[in-house]
């Protein structure tokens, strides 16, 4: 397990590229630049990462999982939602500069809402509905998700997001019946 | 409206970069190399399209529609989805390279399929579901069938296709109650 001392610096390097993001595109963007952005060593960067590939991986898992499952236990899921939508309002450039890069990046996003999903359909259903398995059924809805937020993203969060929130949860309660 | 000529003409083009597309990255054919390779002259390419993007944007709309608009009052919709994933597995190469090139793309395939399903919702849906628009959740399903076909093709279209057309085919079937 990571300390956590190990976990601020990743963090101040996250920070560091989400900053360069701001003004440089993704590609233009060198672990030296992000490093000597942060004032860290060059080295530093590959004592915690392999590349910047894996840096955002890290980032969209760490951000989420921060979002979504530390409050699984307390939160009532359509919370989680608007803090989710939240979220990626507040890291719009991120992701749109990000998701258009990789389509590892993009299937990442799926993945961390796919556990959601399925955490919510295995924890919060009553009846199962027998056709189909608990992980496809997650796999389906987390990639209507995606899509529903990565066209909210693509279209600059446009529609008010408390709009966006409403309709995720709309279609997620048919999924989720809860005790 | 365009001529059967034309038409002819359009798919010739198509099929010309589909075959160099089996052998070279999409971003090393140019409109010169479609064109000599489909024996046409360069300046026919700009008679039909803009440019390479709006060729493949063509080659999404012009062949989903002929999967699935031409078919939707004939065939059971059950039938169009198999008809689907079959065109996606004979065309895996094609759209597993071009999708990754371009959001526009993948936001194109999800277009095609928002109809069809808005369609399915409309005409054999017997109950509405009150608190949500019929665009809104033919959207919601057509971002999670894109994500799954996605998958399968990101993933060498692995799973055999009779599972992964049935598991779309239940999913969609909560959704769509016969007349």
């Amino acid at each position: 397990m990571a300390s956590t001392g190990s976990l601020i610096t990743k963090k101040v390097i996250a920070y560091s590229l989400k900053d360069l993001l701001k003004t440089t595109p993704y590609q233009k963007i060198s672990i030296k630049d992000i490093m000597s952005h942060a004032e860290y060593r060059r080295q530093t960067f590959y004592d915690h990462f392999t590349d910047k590939e894996d840096l955002i991986i890290w980032i969209y898992h760490q951000e989420l999982t921060e979002i979504v499952e530390h409050f699984i236990n307390y939160d009532h899921w359509t919370v989680i939602i608007k803090r989710l939508v939240d979220y990626f309002e507040k890291n719009k450039l991120f992701y749109q500069k990000t998701l258009l890069e990789s389509y590892v990046f993009d299937a990442q996003l799926s993945t961390q809402l796919q556990q959601f999903i399925l955490y919510l359909i295995t924890h919060q259903k009553k009846e199962t509905i027998k056709q189909i398995k608990p992980e496809e059924m997650a796999d389906f809805y987390a990639f209507a998700v995606t899509g529903v937020i990565k066209n909210w993203l693509f279209h600059d969060c446009q529609t008010p997001k408390e709009q966006l929130t409403s309709s995720i949860i709309t279609q997620l309660s048919f999924l989720i019946r809860e005790k």
